[in-house]
């Protein structure tokens, strides 16, 4: 599987567009560009920018024309090694995506799905379909969560992103999980110092990014994987690792970025900062860094 | 001028969006964002893949749509060093995108303006649009062209991207001209070696990179041309040289690429090539690189 210096990695990735700002694709896709992913890009939505700013024009493809887009790609036969979606801004585009998801799985393509469930505390699903009666307070709780949605959907790779935990305020905690076997799963986790801010976009950039990093890792140590491999030997706790690292060099960035600011202008620096735009160009230089700056630890 | 490290040239480019392929902004962005562009992609129309194809699906954004779009960045206050603009898909959509770089440059926003006339001897406009009433078949005439042109039309800087003349089937050759006082103007071309193919979104990829190709060589060197300057000093011929020389690397791995293609299979390759997509991730190295390959001639 290993690929020669003129190949490339595709990746067919089904988010939102805007024009300015970088949220959907448009954090998804330079980063991956940079790291030599072939990315096509099929845009649910096109808006002026994204909704946190307070106001955004734009327009939403329906169904029928999303359907479409796909159709004109199966007609000229293109292939790829993964298909990656995060938020799809309506139930009838999301059965459409699913389906074309479904078709592209069949063929052996990889599907990286970011449920995008909510973001700081603020859910965009409906209860119901989060619910795993587990409530995450600490590590052993954490634990729990990630066992049973392992007995539940037994998917090969689980990512949990972020989840902070009540006794420590000061730290996220970002879990991997791999099967190993039928049934049989290793589990890690990192601990991230936490930036007092709010970003648009990270989660995005970290769904792009993991996608390459978990390719990257797999073609090297996929392989040798077996029952005794140390949890720090895991394809997807490299991975997780790696992602970790570039995405907290792109929020600092962007948080110094946004502090100077304020300091330049000897204004007082709001106590949660809400930052609209991630610094994606500028740290640019980061994409292609080996970053693995995070100890893994075992539960 | 000068920038410091963390900031960025700001470019609103309103092109085309195909899923798959490099065309239009999905040409044009990359390669700027590389060179350290933050790049708003106004995406015109989405289609599965660019007409060449022989088939696609998709969809054109209408002009009311279009005003919106501009209508939201405007709400936000969003600023721009340069727009770029080419192929636009309809008469109505022109109108709408010729008042929005209107406003812009009104606002002190650098337009650069591809009229995407014609490829490989066939014209997408009406002929009346495109007569300067000068037949262009060797460098006399070519620079005829040139002069008609600025004494119609007076723009800062002129490029022909490429022109044939019809005793040297095996160049290309590409112009520029500067405004260097009121009704002055220096002009200078490049000859280039021509490769037997036939490439989608070459035009866009220039037009992309020469857009800051011209910002970087105009902070530069921009405040000490005077009526003496050298042609080789000009910013304009700094920055077409680098433009025709990284294009000139992009399609020559482009097409080689598509070459072994035959040639592992032991197949002819056809006399006339047609090269559905560029290699633009594959070519990524030269996007950054100060290549500077071609002589500058006088006519």
């Amino acid at each position: 599987m290993t690929k020669g210096p003129h190949s490339t990695n595709k990746l067919l990735s089904i988010q939102s567009h805007v024009i300015h700002g970088y949220v959907g694709n448009r954090a998804a896709t330079f980063p991956l560009q940079m790291r030599g992913w072939d990315v096509d890009c099929l845009n649910t939505v096109q808006f002026s920018n994204h909704p946190a700013y307070g106001s955004f024009k734009g327009t939403k493809f329906g169904p029928e024309t999303l359907k479409e887009f796909y159709r004109g790609l199966k007609d000229i036969g293109i292939n790829y090694d993964a298909v990656l979606t995060g938020y799809v801004p309506s139930d009838e585009a999301l059965s459409v995506v699913f389906d074309m998801c479904k078709d592209l799985a069949s063929h052996g393509v990889k599907w990286i799905l970011d449920p995008v469930l909510g973001d700081n505390g603020k859910i965009y699903v409906s209860q119901g379909n989060v619910d795993l009666g587990v409530k995450v307070t600490d590590l052993e709780s954490f634990k729990n969560a990630i066992d049973t949605f392992n007995e539940l959907y037994n998917v090969e790779n689980l990512i949990v992103t972020s989840v902070q935990l009540s006794n420590d305020s000061t730290s996220l905690y970002s879990a991997g999980s791999t099967r190993i076997l039928q049934g049989v799963f290793k589990s890690f986790y990192f601990k991230v110092q936490t930036i007092p801010a709010q970003f648009s976009g990270s989660g995005d950039l970290f769904s792009g990014l993991l996608t390459s990093a978990i390719y990257k890792y797999n073609e090297k140590y996929g392989s040798s994987v077996n029952i005794n491999t140390q949890l720090e030997k895991l394809p997807l706790a490299y991975a997780l690792n790696e992602v970790l690292s570039i995405v907290e060099k792109v929020l600092t960035l962007t948080y110094e970025h946004e502090l100077n600011k304020y300091t330049s202008r000897s204004q007082p620096v709001p106590s949660c900062l809400k930052i609209n735009d991630l610094k994606l160009i500028q740290a640019r230089h980061y994409y292609t860094q080996e970053l693995r700056n995070f100890t893994v630890h075992s539960f």
